[in-house]
């Protein structure tokens, strides 16, 4: 994947990713993300018993990974409680000493720990808080940048828009396409090495930050951006919108799920129709690119047997006129075909 | 107009308006909207010279204001650099060391003031700046509140949003029916005593944020939402998606300008039409309030003569089926009528 510099919050690799002693896979999904989406720039894993959860990357110790090259160590767990686990400080407080960066997408700011902060300062090492927008962004413009744009937006929150860009910046590279994911969300981030927790930004400024994000380009290249939310999410509406208005996206990608009925933590309401995501968002997009058009959907199948599967994608292709896949069953690849066509 | 002390960023009345030596009646527009409004809860202003704007509200001094019961010194000063000017700072030292409240609009936080600081909390005073958001907002739930719910909306910003939305309520009122100013903006929080800022609420929680602004009321209450922004804006679309969400307007009155042709500010914008901000204004919010309706438009036709207003809104009122009034020449009557019909 493309690495952009100027991208806001850059992270710098080769990372050399931070397991603790956390065994749960679930809460090593930031770590085990960075190595399936990024392996070549993670030089190995640091675990502290043989207990945790392995990332399948090279274990070794913090001055093995300085050795092999590691500029930062990425916290590779969610943490629930928001707190650091104590087991992991003193690591992190050697890295800090070393003089190599920390990058955290947890819920405290590892930059507003005194001891991390006085260290930080004294050898020069950066901590990233993922969270924590970048200053000073400005109002949406609106006005035309070069390049292409495809967003993916979703019926709903968690059902595939961050895999989806992910998958589809990889496969147009693997094309030879020029192309860059650009992440919103925390984990994105990390895996990126750079991107805006566009969910973070005060309302004002949402749209201005999705412009700051995707900055013009060569009119070849495609910026593959990492959704949000959803348009109609009785909760989180606002960051979609913004982040629609802000990208002007020349393509969209619905991605959806196709047996949930309702919004996820919102039962009371019900999942939008795919076709009113890609009407609302086509009025609303075509304010700031009239060019806007659906590409692809991409659904959660993995409730269904291969033969449903199979069946409910050709019905959504038909439905909408657009290829229809799974980004983990199918892949994305005829998505691609009709971005190139 | 009715007071509620469970609104956020609460400010204690009567107050006192602080007008400096401020003469442009275009930066103490602050100042002269509370008088206009809430005549009854300013015992008076402040002026530092006779040539200062006259906000026809009795001159005293602070210690005059005191006696007269004043509870808050309001800076009615809208401050461009952001820094409040020095020839107002003894003032509001005084006021703070005498234990009176101080709230401002400005950019610049009065709280962060060192010397307004240690005066506030030395005698208890509070500082409310009303630019900033009260602290736990939370993300939005959806969930249906009691009571009846208007906003306004519009197709850009700075076209009577807030000016209707307090001629509603304060005609409701008039009829003996039970109605709530809800303010959005620096300037209506400070002319109702509260409110949130809502487009300097972080975006995941903006919804959350009107809902708060909004609680459940008796059946028969009407809150009157001031409207932010445009839900079609290239820059400020995030906001009034969340406050539309969060609010689950029972009805809708729709702001326009007769002779605006562009967005103000974004010249290469087309002025939205008054059937595009119904259409999608009705269906988002018909997500969280499947009862939502449009019940006016308001209209500014300060640029049209009386007989070119006459026609311009009864063209109006005939394509759209509801009354179209100017706020401000023919006032909000009618769209009151509709709303009790």
């Amino acid at each position: 994947m493309h690495h952009n510099i100027e991208m806001p919050n850059v992270i710098e690799k080769p990372y050399v990713i931070f397991v603790g002693d956390e065994t749960s896979p679930v809460y090593t999904k930031t770590g085990s993300g960075i190595a399936h989406w990024d392996r070549e720039s993670c030089v190995g894993q640091i675990r502290l018993s043989a207990e945790a959860a392995n990332l399948g990357l090279p274990d070794m110790s913090l001055e093995e990974a300085i050795a092999a090259g590691a500029r930062t160590l990425v916290i590779g767990i969610a943490v629930v409680g928001g707190a650091i686990p104590s087991s992991m400080r003193a690591v992190i407080a050697d890295a800090l000493t070393r003089g190599i960066d920390v990058a955290s997408g947890t819920h405290d700011r590892l930059a507003d720990d005194p001891e991390f902060a006085a260290l930080a300062a004294q050898s020069g090492a950066r901590i990233s808080d993922v969270r924590v927008p970048p200053p000073g962004l400005p109002v949406g413009k609106g006005a035309k940048r070069s390049g292409k744009r495809l967003l993916t937006v979703g019926t709903d929150c968690a059902l595939g828009k961050k895999y989806t860009a992910l998958a589809l910046a990889q496969e147009m590279t693997s094309r030879g396409m020029d192309a860059t994911f650009r992440a919103t969300g925390q984990t994105g981030i990390l895996i990126s090495g750079g991107g805006v927790p566009i969910d973070a930004v005060v309302a004002d400024f949402v749209s201005g930050a999705a412009e700051t994000l995707s900055p013009d380009a060569a009119e070849t290249h495609w910026d593959i951006i990492e959704g949000q939310g959803a348009i109609l999410h009785p909760g989180y509406a606002a960051v979609s919108m913004g982040l629609l208005m802000g990208s002007q996206p020349d393509a969209i990608v619905v991605c959806t799920d196709a047996t949930r009925e309702t919004i996820v933590g919102w039962p009371d309401f019900a999942l939008p129709s795919i076709q009113e995501i890609i009407d609302l968002t086509v009025r609303i997009g075509s304010v700031v690119n009239p060019d806007i058009r659906v590409v692809g959907i991409s659904a959660n199948t993995s409730a269904l047997s291969d033969a449903e599967r199979e069946d409910y994608l050709s019905r959504l292709s038909q439905e909408h006129g657009v290829p229809a896949v799974d980004s983990v069953a199918t892949g994305v690849g005829p998505i691609v075909d009709a971005v190139q066509s």
